[in-house]
């Protein structure tokens, strides 16, 4: 669909929210006078903070703005419920907005066409659709939380151009040049949390927070740690970011050490006294974790893939050949090629010298 | 460099003859006038057939245009020594061309500036340099045989995302859709020879012939096959295409029998019982192989890697993950990620639903 002038604006303003908002959806709000003047804009704030069209609002009262009779651009349903701040439909109601512009209905069952509903009970118009395949997409972590009542699950890796993330003797720092790793923590900022693997933990001692990039808040850290053996001195410990770690087997010693530590330890067993990594996912869901950014080893993202729980591929592939070398996924064997597990190009782009592709596992964002 | 109108055709010339002129260079030329109109143009013909220079002139010729005092664009030097056809020089002189643009020396030793200085002595002014870069590029194989006296090798690979050419049962048809296998296809018929190796030859029974683009031309067949493994009704023996076996076992009955159906048999032999790869690659460029495409196994493709003989890699990446399966080159395992093997990208295109990645070895075109 053809987008007009102030709804990209509005979806410029959402994306300003990328790294901001979580777990709240990235929303834009435009203002525009009868005239077309451009009257105000905003984007949502930090969880707890003021939604767009509040922004907005306030960007035109700044201004000296009178938006009576405006046309607000709003890229994501505007709410109708009382969460941590008050309905933006009552907002725009009372500024005397005449006509408002909604990209996409809001998935959140709390909202749901009520807002819209609501807009139209007190007589503004209101068009629905333009820019709606943007929003969904910037948002695709938000509706599949909504929707599927799961993260959108996002698996990053950095392997060379024969898929080989690392050395048999476990060397992998790096394979990837600077660009690429600068890249990799710009997609770490947008997440709500990153995955990692107990096998990352005790090989890298990581820290998987954002440095390389600049960043208003740090994503939760989540662990797959079937037995509990996340050293307490561990890297990942970093005071003010929110631990998940998720065990299979019960010891409450250890728990209660890790907890001290300031990690949240969940029991989820699963078979072969693994971690059930689906009641994970919708344990996450239910912890408003939208976009979740796994950065694991060949193991753990086998199992994910195995267990048809990842739904887009982000891999950096540097010009190099490995040979012999660790791969990027452990699955399979596989019987056949019918039973490989089909992706989609999104996109490929240079970052220095290495290669970035972005690749959605084919149907996952059918919902 | 820019490069001047006249130059970019006759380079445009030089990539028609792309699947034709071997073991000849690609070469285009164009005659001008001295208003700058154009009088002719014509590209290198089949082996013993006319270069670019006695095409253009003929082109002339058939238009009625006189080309006395005319300027000849060429993108190779112009040859002076009598090979399957007489010297381009003397036609030159003999038309009364007055000054030719040459884009870069021919590295034929036979050749290597004599051409120039002919046409100098004979009066006539020559400018060398506009579209070098681009005509050694397109004559990289040619270059690469008459500087190093080897082919320009250039690995064609089909694999996943993850790097996986074939699962463990040995199903590889077809990982890559039909738009990346003809322009495989297209690949092999600018080669002036495919080789593969014995394991190819017994588990696919490929033919390795161009049929999904049209060629004037075959390029011949090199199969590594150490121990005269090849059956005599492979697919692969094709009437008037020109077949090359290279053995490291001596066993003069079977090279008799795959001799009777029309192969070149030569023994090679090398340490572990193996065929003296390198020395292969000599052999073929003095069968005058300039570009030679490889379309091999696992274990020939690392062999070629791991002895350093590999110059480029045309890879076709399907979107698609297969887990545990066979890799693209088997050589290593490494000790040190200083020891990969680097590459440059050289270029990224989607073909159909899949990645092509041309990549160079790094620093195998300085020569």
């Amino acid at each position: 669909m053809q987008i007009d002038r102030y709804t990209s604006m509005a979806l410029e303003n959402a994306r300003q929210a990328l790294r901001i908002s979580s777990p709240n959806p990235r929303v834009g709000c435009v203002l525009t006078a009868p005239d077309g003047a451009l009257l105000g804009q905003g984007h949502t704030q930090h969880r707890g903070g003021p939604h767009a069209e509040i922004m907005a609002l306030h960007d035109a009262a700044a201004k000296g703005n009178s938006v009576a009779g405006a046309t607000a651009y709003v890229t994501l349903e505007p709410c109708s419920h009382h969460g941590r701040t008050g309905p933006c439909c009552d907002a725009l109601i009372a500024a005397g907005i005449k006509k408002v512009v909604v990209s996409i209905q809001d998935p959140n069952p709390l909202v749901a066409g009520q807002g819209i509903a609501r807009l139209r009970a007190a007589g503004i118009e209101v068009e629905v659709g333009p820019g709606a395949t943007e929003s969904r997409e910037l948002n695709i972590g938000f509706f599949s939380r909504m929707i599927r009542k799961t993260p959108w699950v996002r698996m990053k890796m950095a392997a060379s151009l024969d898929g080989k993330t690392a050395l048999m003797n476990g060397q992998s720092q790096w394979i990837t040049g600077e660009a690429a790793r600068t890249d990799g923590h710009a997609w770490r900022a947008r997440s709500c949390a990153v995955l990692t693997g107990i096998g990352t933990v005790l090989e890298d001692n990581p820290r998987l927070d954002v440095r390389l990039v600049d960043t208003p808040r740090q994503p939760h850290l989540v662990v797959v740690d079937s037995r509990l053996e996340t050293p307490l001195d561990a890297h990942l410990f970093i005071a003010g970011r929110a631990l998940y770690i998720y065990a299979a087997e019960r010891n409450d010693v250890k728990k209660a050490a890790l907890e001290a530590r300031g990690a949240v330890v969940t029991y989820l067993p699963g078979p072969n006294n693994k971690v059930d990594l689906a009641a994970m996912l919708r344990d996450l869901a239910q912890r408003e974790v939208n976009e979740l950014h796994v950065e694991a080893g060949h193991k753990l993202n086998g199992s994910l893939l195995r267990e048809g729980l990842v739904d887009e591929v982000l891999l950096y592939m540097a010009p190099k050949l490995l040979g012999t070398a660790q791969g990027m996924a452990s699955f399979g064997p596989l019987e056949s090629l019918a039973d490989a597990i089909d992706l989609q190009f999104l996109s490929t782009e240079m970052l220095g010298n290495d290669l970035r592709v972005l690749a959605r596992i084919a149907g996952r964002d059918q919902f």
